[in-house]
């Protein structure tokens, strides 16, 4: 920014632009909305963040954020531990459960595996998840995004879950709900044939 | 939100939506992020945004952001102190020297009269302009935005300030550079033509 901005301006702004989808056109309005605001109200606003990121950790079961020991997910006695939902972050955790319906308990990867970004199995939370496939586990369900890395992760997790004879599922491809089919891609299009359901 | 997003997900969440123009669903995907971040990283950016509001205080002489007593416009013997440039905010300031062209000086007011808002003239900095104005000055452009707020609060202080013989100006009204004709609105049409000029 030129030199017309005062410096608390700048260095508030560079923080906000820090996050992601901010650029330095928000930053600069977020910035300027925190130095009219009293001080007491920007201590608080720090002071929360930092206490949430220090209170947070990961499940020691299904590596999900929480600040507990296990999740109230993991924690739940109605839910079925014997189907393990696989998302890739704790994000998708939330997507699912607002979404309703899904009674099973999840496993987050923290990631999915990508050989361009030097990313391998040893970086995501698949050692974690194979330790509590030694558990009594009926299925497996592949719950990472529909991109070519969640494909490949979910193919390369599948493949070392198979031989323990657990089932291991993959999300429904096809057209989206409320969708038009003359805006598919070609992908999904395709998919969505291949699949078709009998009524 | 639900009780399936961990504690600290939703304390860090609310405090993003405390930011202007950040709905639920940002600040949760900015909370996500944050809780993702080293701690170091969340630490720093707490501190140095707490640290900018801190150091930041109005400029003594035209009420903007500074880190000093006097702003770097203000201290600046380039610029003509004869002319004083009236906005709202300090972005407005950051608009009008991104524009460029304008060698004068500012005077922030740090709001607009608002009967509705109970924001009367002893609630904005309009005491601290009139005080400016026993010096040598020339000219005082009005540039608060074209609103009723803006149009109140630059009448009421023109009123103020043409009796001491001090030149008083507005902003042009008129047609925003490459717009349409046909997607005007009636008010700026009729300005743009009241205030038409000669080729």
């Amino acid at each position: 920014m030129a030199e017309y901005n005062s410096l608390p301006l700048v260095s508030a702004a560079e923080q906000f632009a820090k996050l992601p989808g901010i650029g330095m056109k928000t930053a600069q309005r977020l910035a300027y909305f925190m130095l009219n605001q009293p001080v007491e109200d920007v201590e608080e606003f720090a002071a929360e963040i930092v206490k949430a990121r220090h209170s947070v950790h990961c499940c020691e079961v299904c590596q999900n954020f929480t600040e507990k020991e296990v999740c109230s997910i993991c924690g739940d006695d109605r839910r079925n531990h014997k189907v393990i939902c696989v998302v890739e972050a704790p994000k998708d955790v939330s997507a699912i459960e607002r979404a309703g319906g899904f009674t099973g308990t999840y496993h987050v990867l923290h990631g999915l595996l990508s050989p361009m970004d030097n990313i391998g199995p040893q970086d995501i939370r698949i050692a974690e998840l194979m330790k509590r496939l030694t558990g009594e586990v009926d299925e497996v369900i592949m719950a990472t995004n529909p991109t070519v890395e969640g494909e490949a992760t979910a193919t390369y997790i599948s493949r070392m879950i198979k031989p323990m004879g657990i089932k291991v599922t993959r999300l429904a491809y096809g057209l989206p709900a409320g969708s038009a089919l003359e805006y598919a891609d070609d992908v999904t299009l395709q998919r969505a044939l291949e699949n078709r359901n009998e009524l």
